[in-house]
């Protein structure tokens, strides 16, 4: 009786029993998301925990006066727990997470994930697992933002956007990378200049492209 | 047969065989450092899981140019997890740990406590849960630094300090006070200046007083 989760293909789902199975499998619906959709506003509500089936979550933080920083990104067959935070008493920040693209997500019911979490030790381990793996992410962009220059760190998060897209071409704006850097937009434009006068990227309207990678990998950090 | 571990207190130990409780009990060490000592330095060496005795531990990151930023510190009863993050394979950043006045610990060995965890989920879920914790002091102080102005940020780390010891006095440098706020000491000077010039504070050598916690705490975010 396991088929028929998407999440049963997750290390703590034969630990659970059957009973437990039902419960979550009764209480998941699977739901589709048009680009830019906020699915989590800080603390406000809560959604569960998610399952990306297709499409990309983008998770930041958003400071009082509209900033952003972008923590980190989920693709298909990622799990989101801190969409459940409500349900984790450890968890008491507030994060925002929107759907970067059309987006198909798998989604447990909070306080039935809360009730299963609390009956079984297997679930928690695993749920506080995950977090700290994202606490590890959340870490490296954070020493990024603190202490890399915003040449190196634009560097980096070119090299990052054009390895995931499998494309020197990065279809992000001005705007857009500053979000990203939790900068200005003005501080990337001046250093996509330099970038350019390096002969390290060229400009598109409303992107970039990266023309001499190794170059541009030298300016990163060196862990990248 | 659980007498004898300063770790018994811990909702985990119930849950240990007395096998594995002789096993932590047997390579658990307690030890005194004198102030100032670097316990855990990045990622070089693997202490262990920390119980503080006496005294106070500070957890800071630093960046390659030296630069420190001050995560959260840890005072008697409280435990260190992140000093064993060899033992913790979703832990991949690096972390330093100093005692900060002379201090007092019992230390479980690392390789030990690793075993353990992997026999025994409860270990394992109190283990990461605790991670969680932590994850969530380190994002509360990361937003301060990214989301808010200099003066916000040292009107609440100075009511923080005064409430930490109990008195409107507290005994940091500017030079320390720049150290825990990420920032020049120049800017932490002229920051105080101005709480001087606006009557929240006075200072003395080595050192800050609150004469207005009113006033200071209005400049603080509101959710202090």
């Amino acid at each position: 009786m396991t088929s028929g989760s998407p999440f049963a293909a997750f290390s703590f789902w034969p630990h659970l029993t059957s009973q437990q199975q039902q419960q979550l499998i009764r209480h998941t619906v699977t739901q589709s998301y048009p680009k830019g959709s906020l699915l989590h506003d800080g603390s406000t509500d809560c959604m569960g925990v998610l399952l990306v089936q297709q499409g990309k979550l983008r998770i930041y933080l958003l400071s009082e006066d509209g900033r952003e920083v972008t923590l980190y990104r989920l693709s298909p067959g990622d799990l989101c727990i801190l969409s459940a935070s409500c349900a984790l008493e450890a968890i008491t920040f507030d994060i925002f997470i929107e759907a970067e693209v059309p987006t198909t997500l798998s989604r447990i019911n909070a306080a039935i994930f809360q009730q299963v979490m609390e009956e079984n030790i297997y679930l928690k381990a695993f749920s506080y697992q995950l977090i700290a793996d994202r606490f590890s992410d959340v870490m490296w962009r954070m020493q990024q933002i603190l202490f890399l220059g915003i040449d190196r760190r634009l560097a980096c998060f070119l090299l990052e956007e054009s390895a995931s897209v499998q494309s020197p071409q990065i279809h992000l704006t001005q705007e857009q990378l500053a979000k990203h850097l939790g900068t200005a937009r003005e501080v990337v434009s001046r250093m996509l200049k330099y970038f350019v006068d390096e002969n390290m990227v060229t400009l598109f309207r409303g992107g970039v492209t990266i023309t001499d990678e190794e170059k541009l990998r030298r300016l990163a950090p060196p862990s990248f």
